[in-house]
Order: structure tokens, then C-alpha cells, then sequence
């Protein structure tokens, strides 16, 4: 694990939110480029061309908003296993809501496995293309294609509610079946409708579920997809909702020539932001 | 025509489709490129970023599923005339519904003449951003704004339904009353209604009725056209019909910087094969 | 301020619509480009590519029916500001709509100015991401992000409706409240309503109020926005409107890799311009 | 034409080159879109991004560099013909050189027709991958293959020297040999060489003579073409040359996405014009 | 193997080069893609954008230069090594030099046990930045990364010169040393040299030879390599070579998002075409 | 600034050589984007599709190759100022070279304070298209246009050596004749010299002494540069250089569609690391 000299740390001090890149992408099952997601995040929300107001009229522009945990880098998949773990959990010691940008989506497992500890009746919201639930995937156990079945098989969830799928196929139905997972797919997507996630919720937002002509930039291209209002609604359709924790994970640089999906990962972290603190106030 | 050695022909052997690419461009009225696009297509489809199941868990992945017939080129217009006809012929004796990749749209001439012997009372639906109805565009009464127009006054199908066409001019307006076309303008659009289309039904997919947000892999850019999720809705409407053939025509690689206009074209094919197999079983 | 040798004056002729492009971006806030825009909207429009009539069968290829000023060069933001106004104010008097292309936001302003003159009580149609209301940003009162706290400030004009913001700040809302703009955030956009715009009606399309993925191309790529056909919906619904002028700004060729933006920009002009020719004859 | 009012009319006053862009692309024999070029040339070189200083210490930021008169639109190839003309014998009257911005290669016709009366004696440097000298090309004398055939064959020109030429066919070096031009193709290219260039010189830098991997904005890509070094070395060793004019050619911005060709076309307007002003003084 | 209906054979006619294409790249060891690149490449060549005549003067416009065999698409690694072989063995017995288009690198292995049974004393000169001399790589010694180490272990070349390599590492040098390969190195390229190839003669010519700025459209970027016209320069200083095959392979159209590396592949096709021609005559 | 929790250190051990990256670009006069650059940078060069043997036959592939600091992310300039110094100082403790990978060219001068410190006498080789040697630019002394005028004001080093500027000004070259630097600009520019370069050294490198050809990912296109291969030749000539440091800077990559320069970038890092293997051993 690549890190900092202890020269430089900075103190948690009272921030709302905590915010930590993830550069992960050694368990992509397609191609790589992930890992250099978060700062283009990063700049893209807090650079010049943007403005932090929410939508709904939060100013996410203060400085006790948001406590930045940089960028975490590992040397291998089981490196990036405990280290993701170990980092949210140091986080979540503060009593705030943890942020996380990958990476791809195989970060949401250790991270989820952080959350369970503090959170033991967590309700995940999963806004995808894929489902994610292959019990084995090229060899691969921990990639990409997998998370949601590591989670659901170490019951570190009590409910999984799936948003925008557009690839079920036979194994992931039957899996999705024995786990007993609320699956909305995007040809039956009508907007948000009231779900009712009054439990701690932790939403995993995977940008594939934005169409590709709204977010290119991913590794998969799964057309037929969200539009980014669409998905916004349902952000902003959260009221009730106490929101713990989520993740923006399979951005992918190296696919987005034009920036749009720079600037749209930037648009989800900050409307989740405000969400978030919204509802907690 | 070019064309492979006889040493290396397979045998039709009860496949349930079959997929044929023609890689013509010389009719197109504006700029070229469509010729390159079915091996675009089908390593969109059939290569390591894709899974083989539609959105309605049919399972394209059989070896029974598909009789490909591989890329026709050809050396003339005059030549493609004749060549598209008789290669659509000739798999249509194996009474099998045919798709054929383009290629411009000047293609659709050829394949409903090799289609009318077979289906005397044939009805085409047509989602296009341009009628295609010209009676004769630039001195070429064969380029991919004529289509249409060749069919219907040699009576090749009984009934022609254009859905998404936002360019109609008074021309073709006149051409569409001769013809009796049922046009739905993209600025009526609102989704799939009930179009009771029971006889044998043809449908002629051109890319470009999609907006060029979702399908910038066109030689025309026509903004304001539907979104890949609306086309899909329409595909998976046709509940009743006998759908015997189909064409995907007009994508053109060399404006699709960032793939996303294969990966939609092989969406739509996945998702129309689908809905064959569906329909028929 | 470039210009042309008087020998080649042409006069104006009994056309139906003025068009004149202002090639200006000094005042942009973030990046620079929307100067080249004039020649790519012309060139889309008018080129090869296109036809002229509208989606509610307007010819707009008829000799008679704009008058193209070309395109002013201005060598300072002041010699912009006056040099914009006097040659609107010189085409107003041909007692024809004046349609102009931008360059950045920021020429509203003086062409408002000229319009004012002409028409004391204007009601504007701002179609927008950014309410551009800024008292002062950056150090400059006439950058792009202003114009419309400028003509509210001179009351230049009666009434302002934005739709399709998304960026709304405090500050911005504040001199929203202070200048009695109707507000319709994109949040809550639901599609073209009566809007009883009766006076004479100025139409201000920046083309960032369409989502990037529409229309990549802007300098400031603002996610969550409307679809090109959600733009035409409200073009095409301003049945009863007196439609006296019109821009089309911060279009920025840099940013439009494939082309598309160039198009959508060329296609608001066509349907703008038919609009105009509808409601008056 | 279009043009401006002439309430706008700039006294032209003791600049040392005047610059004006001709935004022609009709006779393109391809693709369009190098109309677009002039006010992108004119942004890389003035913007921001730029600073006005040559390689050999000349410092163009000064008010008396240029005289701009701006950008010409023509409404059909027959006005072009005569209007590119009269605009550059006008600026030629004020007895400086004169740079031309096309525009495709056919506007250097028309320039040398106005050129040949005040300098009956022209040698002619064309730096180029084709050698323009088809008698006719796709029934149009007038297009951008043909316009050194014209220029050669009104004895518009003493002497006409290629370099850079690497798509030489029979019928061209027919017409090389016919009227004596001396080529130096790419193949034979071996740097900057004593040439004698005395008469009155212009200079006509088509852009594709780099290769595209330096230049890929151009309507035709010819690979193998000069690095943007060597072009600027032939520049440089222009020493005892009398310039009287230039044109740089066909730019087309639809085929530049990183924008490199525009900066490439500024930094040879920006060396061309510093030598100019070099041997003038 | 896909292929074409025999009612559909051309007779080979005294046509002066075989052509044929080779879509596979299920063997690419890095990312897809190549499989698509011969109708990208024909269209280059063959397009409106093009003319046949080489820079030593050679007209290739012909009907009696190529014979166009089409495209080869195999449903398995294995069915390709023998499809490719057969196809190519077949092509050799018309006493015509063949030219297969790639597809990855891994075709060449296949090819040349074609060409071994017509030529024992083959000499190989391969233009590529990597050695693709691995023994084993990623379990697949099929790979694209293998082609040469199988030729050279089976004996099926007398002599194999590789010029452009920047990738070697330890066990390819051994493997170098081992089949005594003769490695000349981008680092020390001073262009052609005397070679000495009298032989009978194979080019393989990698397109990732070229530095990424020439051909960004292949699967390894590998900076430092090859400019175009040194590519040429090697092509063009084979005088006394008997050239009896070569592929062009790796193009990868997915990464060519500007056209350029289609066009330099075609280049490349046409000079190694009309250098075969005029080695023969 | 930035960090993450110090449980997660881990401890230098003996590799030969500290990488470190420095997320910033607030001080770029023209447009942001370096700050994400050293992931992208570290993933071209350890990702799969590189290896990591030199072109000289060194193998960076071993443990105690790199020590990788991770990346810094400062809260404003003056943090950052102050950071870099910090964590370059602490690096130079364990007695290893420092790359830092920029992060805009602003870097340079804390982190060349930094050195300064240890090495009293260090020459400088900066590879640059610019001087950034103006006193003040843009009202920012601390921007990217300055780092060299601060270096050598306050005597930081006892020579620099600059090679491929094409840009120098009046102002700057009073600048570098004020503090003696060794200007070698590209317009004189022929392959790697003996500079005698024997002091401990000092590299910096600006991704934009390239062309944009082949390096179109920085923030200023600056035309006429080095080719890949050219750089590579100096580094690879610097054979009896004692290198105790160096950074790779002003990569961009919202301006890298293709991704050639991020493979550009990790070509350099790697030829430099090798090189410093080399010497030290």
C-alpha cells in the first residue's frame, strides 16, 4: 500500500462528510482504467468550472463539509482487500458518512464488510448495468463482476435493492433469486418510486448505469441505459432515507475524450453530498 | 464480388437466424464508411465486453442460434444489385428469418426484392430519421435516400410504417401520401403503441434514428431522434408479429471515436434476435 | 472591430430574418472557443449534409429568406459592446427578427440593449444551465456569467423566464428574487406548459441548457439537462408568440469532437427560425 | 457575399501585412468543413494560449503587425471566383503583403489572378502532399485538385516549385512537365535547400504536406508527409526572398479533436508573417 | 468459418497480387479489436479518398493488380490456424504473391507454414516494436506475442531480421540468440541499410512499428518508434528483393478515432504492392 | 492537504529509487488538468499493457526498485509550497533518488528547494518547449511560467541547461542571459551533445518539449517539437551524469483522447529510471 509520511496528517476536525479515493482496478474483468478516477473526480467538483451548490439549494462549499482522505494505492488484490477495510473503518470512527470513489466495483466488498461492522442491518441501494452477482467470474472470485455475491453470500447486507439492470442473465437470476434481491430493471424503470429504505442505507452508484451517451467513459458499454436526470431523481427522491455510506465506483478515464463523465461522477458525488446532509440536518 | 474459396463452405445446419453482413457504401449520398461496419458489429456482440442474453432472458449464446454468412463486398453498384438479391435468396431457402448487417441503407433495395418472392404481402417497419423516399437524389435513383421509394412503387410490400423520421420535405411528403406511408414523426413520438402489424413483418433499423447523442456513428447527424431505451421499447412491443427478416443499416465507424455506436448496433441486434426467436417459439 | 471593404455590400432584400454572427469569447469565464462558432452552425446548416425544412414543413431555402450579416470580429470587450449593439440596432431597422449567433453569453447584453430600443417591453426566453446572474464574477461585469443581471439591472427588459437551470446558487437566487425572474429549474422541468408569453418575445438558447451528452460541445459541460427533442418540444409549443429576435451562444467548437453539437446547434436554428416565419405569416 | 455594414469600415493604417480569411469550402473535391478554418487560425494565434513572439526574436504583438479585414462567406463558387479576387487586389493596393486563410486550396486562384497584375513576374512556392494540377477533377475545373493547372495555364506565374508532394500520378506529372514545375517530392525531400528564390515570392502552405500525425485536421490525410520542424526549417531559410504574399490552406477543424492542427497553422502564420517582416527591414 | 455461398466464386484471372484478410484477433494478448481492421483498410485504399498510383509511379488501378480473396472470420484459435493456412495455401498455388490483412499478429504463424511448403529457404524481415518472441505468454502460445518464436522453433524460415524493436527484454533476447535473429533496434535505426535479402522474401510489416502520433490505432502503444516515411524509406530500398508474401496486421480501428492509422495502413498496402510489381517486371 | 492515516505507512527498505507525485495545477496560467495525471502515469507504466525493461536491457520489474510515496494533494499554493518541500526533503533522507511525477510545472522550484539542501551544487537539464523563466506572469509568481526565474533568483542551482524551447520572448531571454542559463532552442536543435554534465544533476522534463503529435495531453500545444525518439536520445546519452533527482510534469490528460501520451509519459519515467540504475551501478 502506497501512502503519505506521517508528517503530513491532517486532522479530523468536525467535517460532515469523509471522501476517500480508491485507485483499484487490478479486478477489472474487461479492461482497466479506474484507478485513475478519483482525481479526475476531484478536480471536476472542486476545480474551476464548477460551483458547489446542490440542487436542491445545500452549499456543499464549506470547509467543514467534506474530510479528504486522499487516494489509497495497493500492490495487490489482497492488499486492497484488508487495506479498503481497514480505511473505511478508520473513517467511519468519526460518526460520518463515508464517500468512496473508486475504482471499480470491486472495491464495494471490503468496503461493505467495514460497513456491516458498524452497521449489522444495512440496506444497500445498487444503481447498475450489471447485476454483479457472478459467483465466480474468469477465475476471479474478487472482480469486478462479483461484489454483490461476496456481500449477500457473508450476509453483510439485510436487503439488496438493484436499480437500472439491463444484463440478467440465467446464473445471476438464479443467484439474485437466493438472495432474495429486488431487482428493477431498466426496461421496467418508471422513476423513482417509494421504496421505502427507512433502515441505514448505503447506495453503490455504478456510472455504467447512466447510458453510454451520457457517461462513455466506463469500461462497459451497456447501451439503453439511465439518463443522468433520471438518476438524479432518484437521488433526490432519497427523503427519508438515513444515508450511511456510498460508493461512485467504474469511472473510467481513459474512455471519456469530451469530459462529460468527469463532470457527471462530479454532478452524482455532489447532489449525493448534499443529499446526505439534508437529511441529516 | 469478392468471395471466399468453395474449400471453406459450412453447411447450413438448422441454425435459427441468419446473420449476413453487406459491406456496401458507394450508393451513400454523403459521406462513406457504413461498409466497415459488421465486423464492427459483430465483435461488438459476440467479443469478450458482451454477455449473450436480451433483456427478455432469451440466450443467444447456442451454437443453433446463429447461420452466419459472413461479409459480402462487391465491385459496382450494378453488381451489389444483383449479389444482394441472390445472397438473400439463397438463405432464405433455408426458411429462416435473415438479418443482414449494413452497409448503407441503399441495401434494403435488393434484400425486400429477394424478400417479396418469398413474402408477397410484407409489411416494413422502418425506424429511420429520414423517410428515404427521394425519387431520385443527386442523379443516383440507387443511393440510400431512395430505398424506400424503389420499393414501393415496384410494390414490394404491401404496407410501409416509418417511425422517428424528422427530416420530411414536401417531396417526400407527396411520396409518402402516393404510397400510402404511415408515418410517425419523431415530434409525435410517444412510444410503442398498438401498430397491429400481423402479417410478415420486415423491419429496417436505421442508426441514425436514434439521436446522435446515443448513435454519433452515423454519416447523418439528425439531433433531436429517440433514445436507445425508447427503440428498444418498440422492438420489445412487437408481441404478436411474425418478424421475418431485418436489416441494421448506416452505422459508420469512422464517426464513433469512442465505440459506443457498435455497442449499441449489436444492443439492437441482440435484442431483435431475441425478439425472433421469442416470437416464433 | 474587423471588418469588410464597403464594395461589397449587398443590400438587404425583402428577407424574412436577419442573421449575423458575433464571433466573441473574451468575456468567457472559464474557457475560450464559442468565438469559431458562426462559420460551423452556418456550414451545418447550410452545407451538404442538411435540408431546410423544418419538422413542421417550413422551406427555409428560399432565396428570400435570411439576410446573413456575416460575422463581426471585435479587437476589445468595449469595442464588443458597442460594436454588437449598433449593428443589431442597424438590422432592427429593416423591420425583420434578428437572429444571432454567438461567441460566449456575454453578447446578450449589448444586443438587448439594441432590442430595447425597438421594443420597450420585452419579454425574454432564456433557455439556460446557469442563470447567469452574477452581479460581478471574477472581476468582470460583463463576462458571460452576468449578461442578465446587466439587462435586469437597466431594465432593458419586462419580464425574464429561465428554464432548464441546474446550477442556482444563493447569490443567483437572490437577484433572481430581486428582478422577479420566472425560474424553471430543470429539476422540476416537466415539459412545455402555457407560459402566456404575449409581448413581444426575445429567445436567449444557450446551448449548455441541453444535457452534454446532447451537446458536448459548450464550455461549461453541466450533466443533468434536457434532450435536444425536450429543447424542440419548446421551441415548437410557442404557438401564439411574437417572436421578434433571438441568439444562439456558447456553442464552442473546440469540445465537439464528433461534430454532433455543431448539428443540434444548426437544428435550433432551423426550427427557431421556421417558428419565427410560422407566427408571422 | 456577405459582408458587414460599412459603418464598421477600419481605416487601414500603415500595418505591415494584412491578413484576411476566405471561408470557402464549395470546391472542396472530398470533404467540407474548411470554411470553418480562418477564426480558428486567428484564436490559436491571438487567444490565450499563444504568445506572439517567432522562433527568431520578431515580436508580432504590435498594433501596426496586421491589418485584419476579416472574413469573406461567398454564396456560390462563381462569386468566390471574382470576390477573392477583388478583395485581395484591393488589399494589395495598400502595397503590403497580403496573407490569405482558406479555405480549401481552390481560393489560391483567384489570390494569384489578383497577385499576377501588381506582380506580373511570380515565383511561387507551394508546399503540398498533392501536386493540384489536375486539368479537371470530378467535372469541376474550379475545385481544390485543380487550381495550379489554372494558375499555370493563364501563365499567372514565372515558376512553381513543389515540395512535399507524394501522391504524383501520370496525368500530373504530364501537366508538371508541361509547365515546367519543379518537384521535390517527399521521398526525395532532404531539408531546406538554396532554391535562388528572387523574384517576388508567395508562398501557398497547404497544411496537409505534414504528415498527419502532425496535422490531422486536414481533408485529406496523407500519410508520410514533413514533421511541422522541417516545414518550419524550409520557413526559416526563406533568407534572401522578397515575400509579397501567402495563403495557408486547408485546415478543416471538423478533423482535429486535440485541437494540435489549429495551434500548427497559427505557429506557420505566426513564423511566415515574422519572416516577412524579417526580410522586409 | 464463416464464409459465402460458392454460387458466388470469382475466377482468379492473371491478376498480379492475391489479397486477402484475416479477421481474427481472439489471440490478442491485450485488447480486441484488430479483427475489424481489413474493410477499414480496403476502404482507405480503395476509397474516394484515395488514388492507386505509388510514389515511384506504379498505378495500381488496374483490374488485373489484385485479387481480392475477401475475409476470413473462424469460430475458434484453432479453426483459424488451419483456416488461415488452407486459405493461404490455396491463394499460392495461383504462382502470385499474397498479402493477408490482419487481425493480430498471431496470424503470421499460420501463414508462414503456408508459405514454407512453397518456399524452404524463406527469409522473414519483420517491422514491429515488440520482438513476439515469447515462448509461452499468458498460457496461450498461440498469442500474438508468440507468432515468430513458433516460426523459428519449427524451422519454417531460414533468416528472420527484425528492425524496430523497443520492448526487448530478458528471455526474448535469449530466444533472439537462440534462433539467431538478426535485431536491429529503434535505438540504434539509422534507416535502410543494405540487407541483403535476396532470398525469396516475407515482409511482416506490425503497424505498431510506428510511433502511436503516426498510428494511434493499434492495441500496444509503444512511444519511440518509427516515423511513416522511414517506414516507407525501408520499403522503398528493397530493390533487388524477390518479395513473395507480407501481412500488415495489428491495426486496431477501435483506437483510430481520427481516421489516420487506416489511411497509413493503406499507405503501406499500396507501396509494398507496387514494389512487389516492380521487383517482378 | 491531503493524507491518509498513519497506520497504513510502510517503511522504506532499501529500494533504489523514491517515486512520489505531486496532484497539482492550480498554478497553471492557462488551463487545468495536471493534477491528475500521476495515476494515470503509473498505471501506463505497471499496468498490463507494459513491461518494464529498459530499452538498455535494465528490468525495473523488481521489489526494491521503487519506493512509491503515493500522491500529495495540497489545499491551496502556499500548502502545496510548503508540502512539496517537506516531502521531497524527507524522501532525499534515505539517500535515493527522487522522480516526482507533476502535477504542473509550478513544482519544480520547492521540490528543487528541497534538493538544494543536499545539494549545493546541483546543474539542472530541463526539456521544455518554454523558458518559464518570466519574473511574474499573470500577476502569479508561483505559476508555471515562473519556476525557473524563482530557481535561479534565489541561487538554487549552479547551472541550467535548457533544451527544445521554441517559444523564448524578449523579457525572457533577458532572463536567461541574467542568470547564464545554456539555451539550446529547437530551431537549433540536432540530437543529444556532449554538455559535459558531471555535477550531480537534475532532470526536468515538460511532457510538452514533444510535439503535440506526439504528445497531445499537455496544457499548451506548442508545434514544432521533439519526436519521442529525440528525447529518448538524450536520455539515453547522459552516461556519465551522477542523476540525483528528477520530475516528469505539465502531462494533461483531459487532452489525451487516445492515451498515447500517458504511454509517453511512462516511456520517459521508465528510460530515466533505468538510466539512474545504470549509472548508480
Amino acid at each position: 500500500m502506497s501512502n503519505l509520511n506521517q508528517t503530513f496528517l491532517k486532522e479530523f476536525d468536525q467535517e460532515k462528510i469523509a471522501l476517500v479515493g480508491f485507485a483499484c482496478d487490478e479486478n477489472s474483468s474487461y479492461i482497466r482504467g479506474a484507478a485513475a478516477a478519483p482525481p479526475m473526480i476531484r478536480e471536476a467538483l472542486f476545480g474551476e468550472a464548477s460551483n458547489l451548490w446542490s440542487e436542491h439549494g445545500i452549499d456543499l462549499g464549506h470547509t467543514d463539509t467534506f474530510f479528504d482522505a486522499g487516494d489509497f494505492h495497493f500492490n495487490s488484490p489482497q492488499e486492497a482487500l484488508s487495506g479498503i477495510e481497514t480505511a473505511v473503518s478508520n473513517l467511519l470512527q468519526h460518526e460520518v458518512p463515508v464517500i468512496s470513489l473508486g475504482g471499480d466495483h470491486s472495491i464495494t466488498f471490503p468496503i461493505i464488510r467495514a460497513f456491516q461492522k458498524k452497521y449489522p442491518e444495512l440496506t444497500i441501494l445498487q444503481l447498475d448495468a450489471h447485476p454483479d452477482l457472478y459467483y465466480n467470474f474468469k477465475e476471479n472470485p474478487l472482480s469486478n463482476a462479483s461484489p454483490f455475491a461476496r456481500i449477500m453470500e457473508h450476509q453483510l447486507a439485510s436487503r439488496l435493492i438493484q436499480i437500472g439492470i439491463r444484463t440478467m442473465n440465467g446464473h445471476q437470476q438464479q443467484q439474485a433469486d437466493r438472495y432474495n434481491v429486488t431487482v428493477i430493471e431498466m426496461k421496467d424503470f418508471q422513476g423513482p418510486t417509494n421504496l421505502n429504505l427507512k433502515t441505514p442505507l448505503y447506495i453503490s452508484f455504478d456510472i455504467d448505469v447512466l447510458d453510454p451517451a451520457f457517461a462513455p467513459g466506463v469500461s462497459h458499454h451497456e447501451p439503453g441505459g439511465m439518463s443522468t436526470r433520471q438518476a438524479l431523481d432518484i437521488i433526490h427522491a432519497l427523503d427519508g432515507a438515513n444515508i450511511v455510506g456510498a460508493d461512485i465506483v467504474e469511472f473510467n478515464p481513459r474512455r471519456d475524450p469530451t469530459g462529460i463523465t468527469a463532470m457527471t461522477a462530479a454532478k452524482i458525488l455532489k447532489e449525493l453530498s448534499a443529499k446526505i446532509i439534508e437529511t441529516k440536518s
